[in-house]
């Protein structure tokens, strides 16, 4: 597979972040992980978002994990990865190391540690990052998430950046957890006659919000859930109607119902721990907190009654 | 000047970073800033904090100058630097630096990107910080500004970790802006008849509360007002009432007036060039966004009604 022949849809699963005792990244499990969900039928893999703690990790972890994913033979054409940071020089850094890496592309943040900056600061940064890379074969998907980075993307950026890049940036990921944000964001970016340097893509990262989405033309996501339900999410983002995906959806609120109980990413690697039977995957990297053994005994009993359907779900 | 004599009070300005045409840290004006500030009676700078876009450089770029200013004469234990990151490893790195470069300290945030983590991985996070580090010469004033990092520190965190790391922690620095809360802390944390580990000093970061928390009994401060007008910031910290006292804080709420028109930082920078001459100091780093021409011929204005005067301010 390379990369101009991975198509730009499908499930794209933000990946959780397996680490050893030491709390370093687990390569070998996260390899394993990554090819599971490939053979499971995702488009490709997403690592260092939010749900995989990605700005926790140093640069030189980062570089090494995406170079060992691709040593263990993950296509790198199939890797999306967030190259975000506080910093832009690490932006640039990581994001030159995916390109020439062959990746598929990068999902970045604006820089998220000062809050209340400007309109043009943002679009300054992401112009810096592709002026400073200056590679053709650079991608970027555009990554809201105000409620963790604190810096939201306005329609006036994201329409300036895609008017500078038009063939860079290839669409948005929309994990703000707001249904009338997204479906604006839709209408503004995604014309049904699509103009030149007009329209991308925009895939919500809230599960709840996938087939809504989908009726407006959506035809991917990035989303945490599918390190657990990889089909399942898949069907959500395929169809927005029918008795099957009404079931989906009831499935998915159930899934959501348990992870809503724990923190979240704790909660999905106490959900790898007990799906792979490998209790490593229970570490996470502080501030997270992992899951006690009273939380993880309780979310045992949860997913027995939930049933997990690797064939469906 | 050795480490040990430096008294723990006084005024700290949280240092701007000038920058060059291509937006590196220019080192010299970085150290000539630094000078200046000591001439004018401060005890020490504090690089790399908010104010200073301490997060807009790489772990590299940070050590470089911090080795910079101390080449250039700067007395290390006069250097109190933040070190906060949104990756441990990365804060271990720029703490371990500091220590064996012999600064006074390090000012640590939390890990910032991640929001809604329990106060049980803050405390871990700078324990892993402090055990990796493991040089008792280590002295951390922890850092609150929960309007820019997003995660706040908790009492029971600022107890947990004095009751851990009682000859580690030696204050907290209260940028939150929040006066009932910097008084519930110094009331919580500074008694007058000190317990062992239980008395830390408190410094609040906004200026209007300055002369309130010296009533309280604070004898320092990291103050970004203090780059341009450090005898002002210094009375402020040293004497609550008075005539004195109320001119100083009239002329520090007239300063803060001029600033609060802009953009915090690029006007301050562009104080600095006013007052310097050298109009490099107007760049920053994206996110952020210099003063624009006419922004910057008001400000000129108005600092010329302010006539700042370096014998008083």
């Amino acid at each position: 597979v390379t990369e101009s022949t991975v198509p730009y849809s499908g499930v794209w699963p933000a990946l959780l972040t397996p680490l050893t005792a030491s709390l370093d990244i687990d390569i070998p499990a996260f390899a394993a992980h990554c090819k599971s969900l490939l053979a499971a039928g995702c488009t490709g893999v997403t690592p260092f978002g939010t749900t995989g703690e990605g700005p926790s990790f140093s640069v030189a972890e980062r570089i090494a994990a995406i170079d060992g994913l691709i040593a263990a033979g993950i296509p790198a054409g199939r890797i999306l990865v967030s190259t975000s940071c506080a910093a832009l020089p690490d932006a640039i850094t990581l994001t030159r190391h995916a390109v020439q890496a062959g990746c598929f592309g990068v999902l970045l943040l604006p820089p998220f540690f000062l809050k209340g900056v400007p309109d043009q600061g943002i679009i300054n940064a992401y112009a810096q990052v592709i002026d400073k890379v200056a590679d053709e074969r650079l991608r970027i998907v555009l990554y809201h998430i105000p409620q963790i980075s604190g810096v939201a993307l306005s329609h006036h950026v994201i329409a300036t950046l895609l008017k500078w890049f038009p063939k860079t940036i290839i669409g948005i990921k929309d994990s703000g957890c707001q249904r009338e944000w997204s479906l604006g964001l839709a209408k503004a970016f995604m014309t049904p006659e699509p103009k030149a340097n007009s329209c991308i893509q925009v895939w919500v990262g809230n599960e709840p919000d996938l087939q809504v989405m989908a009726a407006q033309g959506t035809v991917g996501a990035v989303s945490g859930v599918a390190n657990v339900t990889p089909k399942l999410i898949a069907r959500m983002v395929a169809a927005h109607s029918g008795p099957t995906a009404e079931r989906d959806m009831a499935r998915t609120q159930e899934f959501l119902a348990i992870l809503s109980g724990y923190g979240m990413t704790a909660a999905f690697k106490g959900m790898m721990a007990i799906l792979t039977g490998n209790a490593g995957w229970r570490h996470v990297r502080a501030p997270l907190v992992a899951l006690s053994d009273a939380e993880f005994a309780q979310l045992e009993t949860q997913m027995k009654a939930f049933a997990l359907d690797p064939a469906k779900d």
